[in-house]
């Protein structure tokens, strides 16, 4: 059996523990939930005040020059770069991922209407974050695609030869599960398609290699384990060998060339930087920089790798600690055992009866968690094969082993009782 | 003559002159590009604080709800609503004005296509803001339309049958020129095509009343008139008779009618709600509101109606002292003199002849005054019919009158020495 002291001894010979010190975990908080909104930086406070008191406020338009504001996407995309196998200036930091979603699927789809006309498909998965999904579907719509969907385990068969493009995220949100990037990439180039991943969940989380993988599109989230603030701009990598192919269509002027010189015609920038489009939200994006800061500070301590396997071991601590204490409770494990296939989070299904007339009670269980100070989050199944989730984001730079105990005691002691049967905690919605 | 003592007087009888102090005019400036970036409110710096240490620090992901942030797209939008014309619950602040305007266009189009299939030409000016006309030019490639630019005097002629939409900057940033939105509206709908408004230099800045001249769309933007930091995020309204027609194509999580059901299928909100798509940068769409609070206090002093006749006092005011005071420098007005046609700016060309080798001078008259402390802008011309420009914004919300007279005595001292000439002023490149 596992014991608090076994968790805190861990946490005493952790060798990531001073990144801690970098974050404003709040206290008596258990914060689970840095898949959804990561953790502020200690530095954001004092770097919104420059960037609001001093950029803003004293430089004025100046600051577009003077304080780097024009090149806060190159160079915020220069630091995700290395965390997710990226060359250097081929990431942008700009818009939201269902923009940048947006952006590479309109290209995917002209490079395939140009290369294989003939193939009129875009498979995803099933439970893939709604948003990509709506997105896909209006482009799929709009552009004469049909959007097919499937499970995880049929996305092999479902690449035949009608497949222009596979869009996945990397990191499902509702199980944890990860999908083998380079193997999958692999399968799908085989049956000529494109791909398209989003590392909304990976990102910061665990190690990922778009160029070794041979992908062509990603996007991904600044706001969850970048820890860049709640709607940090989003990031956009194209490969290299696609992305002077076509203009995406959101052609804004900072996108242009030349984009001082105010030419009625558009002409797209080279390389990444055509990805770009509008001006951009500067005190929110300044702020991811204090976020990447983190995975600065973590290079020392062994950088992805390092905090990769404290992930793990963050995770197995938690599964086993749920089996081992909250045994008889209609818990299970829709989070992945095998470690290649495990994200940085741990979700457990309820099984519909075990709420009685509260059906899974999960949203019940979690609302009574919050209550008492452990912050993850509920994703509602669909009545058919995807359960309810209890979802717990187990953040390497800022979670410890004693944490993940206490969290777990909690949600023993929560089903172990009436509590979550209460009316306060059956009602309510919570965000992404 | 007009004397500085007139000025000074002015200002002190001035019964909007309290609203400056809501505002950071960094002391020794005088401040005239409001219309590429407007000045800080005092009340920013504490607002940044709370959003960044409190709401996302301590808050984390409760903040959705227990700050507001979920509602606080059509909170801001419902605080633009008086400012342009528009009812309550139809405006959202949400994206860049640019990629707003991708939304609008492609609903526009998707309606015109539904309407009048045969009209297939979109027509706009050939001096309106170019990433508008770049935004256009994709859309109207993507769908087999053709975009057709003239000058404002040809787009009367130009409204025949073949045009689906007319494509407009109310205030043309070049030269601070206003159409008449009811009178152009009503041709444009006479012709049969629709109307989409770009209000990047008119909200805050003049009146606008876009239901009473019953347009179409309109977008916005947040950081000039509306002093809501550096890219702060853009407003998007359309009228409620087309609002529900069709999706447009950004279709995210944000507009979806459930947005926590997270169903794999997109079902757009009603209304303007399902112009909005992914997760915006909240601390940037926060300190819009301190922009906003300003025209709440303008409210008890007369409103905008207020605003404007100051402004329009103010750009009176310099184009008088330039008249006087800058003569033979090869100066010209591009703004017109009518105040029903004109903006919050001025705009002063100069002969391409009149700095000889340094050709127009303008960019280095710029410089210079930049260098004393004047801070405008230059926008250069096409070498065609549209000279370059020296650009300076009056917003009425917290300029005054003593600075025009400083403004322009500046010019006059730039202009009658050789100070304009020196190399360091004849080289660079500034931002919108």
């Amino acid at each position: 059996m596992i014991t608090l002291q076994d968790c805190q001894q861990r946490d005493a010979t952790d060798a990531l523990r001073p990144l801690r010190d970098l974050f404003s975990v709040p206290p008596g908080l258990i914060y689970l939930d840095g898949n959804s909104l990561g953790v502020m930086p200690k530095s954001a406070a004092a770097r919104a005040a420059q960037v609001v008191s001093q950029e803003w406020g004293q430089g004025l338009i100046r600051s577009w020059n003077t304080a780097g504001w024009f090149d806060l996407p190159q160079r915020l995309g220069n630091q995700i770069a290395p965390l997710i196998g990226a060359g250097q200036n081929e990431v942008v930091v700009t818009d939201t991922t269902s923009i940048n979603l947006y952006k590479v699927l309109s290209a995917a789809l002209s490079i395939a209407e140009e290369d294989n006309p003939n193939r009129r498909v875009l498979v995803s998965e099933r439970s893939n974050f709604p948003t990509d999904l709506y997105i896909a579907e209006g482009l799929c719509a709009e552009r004469g695609y049909t959007l097919k969907l499937v499970e995880p385990e049929e996305i092999a068969a479902a690449l035949n030869s009608d497949v222009a493009i596979l869009m996945l995220t990397h990191v499902n949100y509702r199980t944890g599960a990860m999908h083998d990037m380079a193997a999958v990439t692999q399968a799908a180039h085989a049956a000529g398609a494109l791909v398209v991943w989003d590392l909304a969940h990976s990102a910061g989380a665990v190690p990922v290699d778009l160029n070794g993988a041979g992908a062509d599109f990603s996007v991904g989230c600044g706001y969850k384990y970048l820890n860049g603030g709640p709607g940090a701009p989003a990031f956009v990598w194209v490969n290299p060998r696609h992305a002077e192919r076509f203009w995406q269509p959101l052609s804004g002027w900072w996108g242009h060339a030349a984009p001082f010189a105010f030419t009625p015609d558009y002409q797209p920038a080279p390389g990444i930087n055509r990805y770009l489009c509008g001006t951009q939200p500067i005190v929110s994006l300044s702020l991811l920089e204090c976020g990447l800061d983190g995975f600065k500070a973590a290079e020392a301590l062994g950088g992805m790798a390092a905090l990769r396997a404290k992930s793990l071991a963050l995770t197995d601590l938690f599964i086993a600690l749920v089996e081992e204490r909250c045994q008889g409770f209609g818990l299970g494990l829709a989070t992945p055992r095998a470690h290649a296939q495990r994200g940085s989070q741990v979700c457990l299904t309820r099984e519909h009866a075990a709420g009685g007339a509260l059906g899974s009670g999960a949203f019940a269980i979690m609302q009574a968690l919050i209550a008492r100070g452990v912050i993850g989050d509920y994703r509602a199944g669909d009545g058919g094969v995807h359960k309810d989730v209890l979802r717990f984001g187990l953040t390497p730079l800022y979670i410890g082993f004693e944490e993940v105990w206490n969290a777990v005691e909690h949600l023993r002691q929560v089903l172990a009782t009436a509590e979550w049967q209460k009316p306060e905690f059956n009602q309510k919605q919570s965000v992404t």
